[in-house]
């Protein structure tokens, strides 16, 4: 089934305790997409300046993005700069240049409108509603979200939250949004703002996903190296609703809470592998048999 | 078989945000021992004033403890006293009066010195060493520690850290003690420091159980309330700890990773049980049943 995948397309400069590099893809759709990509096809609803590099184009190509929702104009492209600290959980924003990100107001291909499967990434809640607003028949409605915007937007997120399935973010952000110390309240609250389903995502303690009367905690995978954070929730979501699309093989299978559990399984690893290199350079080199391999490790890690 | 449980037993004044209870049943031995009785029974050293309320002697030969190793002294019991932050995960010491536990420096009972298992509680490494040298020949030591050894008593818990089989240990120790800011590398380290097991106990996150090789993610039970967080992690190490006494039928069973898993899950079930209450009021009246309902759910808390 068809997934679209909407969010930002960026050069980004990150600099860790250890390495630095400057202008590589990031974004949270371009990390979204490579990761979707090896469930479904996903249709890329973006926007890039006339600067983007030719090879990252060529990248979407070979994983067998679709990008006639990927809009190239004259300008800059969205550019990102970040800093690790020591730990590299926390992270200092050094700039952010929108460029020609700041008037992004996409107008979806005819295709694109008929999509079964939708994953609105972590952009302005009224760009995400505006995305909803053009689709037919949606069956199922992925969001995730940040912290900013529910500092600078949240009666636009709230409306947001009434209109999707499931939402994904992390545990800092859950309490910040409904002002609960646990995650398990947190979460349940999340889920009475609209969103049948809510994924917290926890970094190196995993994910927890809640459900009606259901919950399923989800470990992290245990690696020692983590080059670069970057992207990790973005690949998450990728996977995660990549998978959703991959098993629905007909207009009536209906998304189930252990579809779910597997999709936030099949996301954590794709996070996992992320988190390996910068950039989507591990993404986009992992083939199905590591995905599946590393998807059978995470069975393991928490049977007793 | 035999498992004996060293530590401290204390008067508690615990303060939360929504309650204040004042000179309650405390201390890690108590805590350990009560929470180990639904599985074995514990062999308790640990030492009290005169002033401890029979009560509470009560309550431990309610729960067919043994009591041999219990010192009766003139003079104070220890008695602490603790304020607890608005998110529960965070206290304030607000009093600690050593009192009779200032020079305590047990003698076992000749029964005690042939015990199978050991549970050495959160106490001073000298102590914990002091009891392991009376043993005759324990086949599995598990001890438990906190920050203030490894700030003030370094030398003496890296002697303690070459002669225990397992360390439970929370996250910021953990950290704390190898300089590793990743968990997964601090585990790793903590092995080569001496212990084939290190369990790493992450509060509302669950816990993390290292082996030769081996990994298991326990995940945490997803309570809503917590009513006293005090003591969680000594049921943890006193459910843990029992398990593994109940279920070694023969001199001969090795203690495998396999059920290192389940005897984490069982001290996790113990935990929970735990916080649900001030003092040991939850663990003392929970049934068989229940433990083992909790258990169960905690194999689909993570399945999928």
């Amino acid at each position: 089934m068809s997934l679209l995948v909407l969010g930002s397309i960026a050069l980004d400069t990150i600099k860790t305790p250890f390495e630095e590099h400057a202008e590589i893809l990031g974004g949270a759709a371009s990390y979204a997409a490579v990761s979707a990509s090896f469930f479904t096809t996903p249709y890329l609803v973006g926007i890039v300046g006339d600067d983007f590099p030719k090879e990252h184009i060529a990248l979407f190509k070979e994983r067998n993005i679709d990008l006639a929702g990927l809009q190239v104009v004259p300008g800059k492209t969205f550019r990102w700069s970040g800093e690790y600290h020591y730990d590299m959980n926390n992270r200092d924003t050094r700039s952010t240049d929108l460029n020609v990100f700041e008037h992004f107001t996409p107008t979806l291909p005819e295709a694109y409108r008929k999509t079964d499967f939708v994953l609105l990434g972590n952009i302005a809640p009224d760009l995400q509603i505006h995305v909803l607003d053009q689709l037919e028949a949606p069956r199922f409605i992925v969001a995730d979200t940040m912290n900013l915007w529910i500092n600078i937007a949240r009666p636009r997120l709230m409306d947001l939250l009434g209109r999707i399935d499931m939402l994904l973010l992390n545990d800092s952000e859950a309490r910040e949004i409904t002002g609960e110390t646990s995650l398990i309240k947190a979460g349940r609250c999340l889920r009475e703002m609209g969103p049948a389903y809510v994924a917290i995502k926890k970094g190196e303690h995993g994910c927890l996903l809640f459900g009606d009367g259901e919950f399923f905690s989800c470990p992290a995978f245990p690696l020692e190296d983590i080059h670069d954070p970057t992207g990790a929730g973005d690949a998450f979501a990728g996977g995660l609703a990549g998978y959703l699309a991959k098993r629905d093989g007909s207009k009536e299978t209906k998304v189930e809470f252990k579809h779910l559990c597997q999709a936030v399984v099949y996301g954590s690893v794709m996070a996992s592998f992320s988190v390996e290199a910068f950039s989507v350079d591990r993404l986009r080199t992992v083939t199905p048999e590591q995905i599946q391999e590393r998807f059978e490790t995470f069975q393991h890690l928490s049977a007793f």
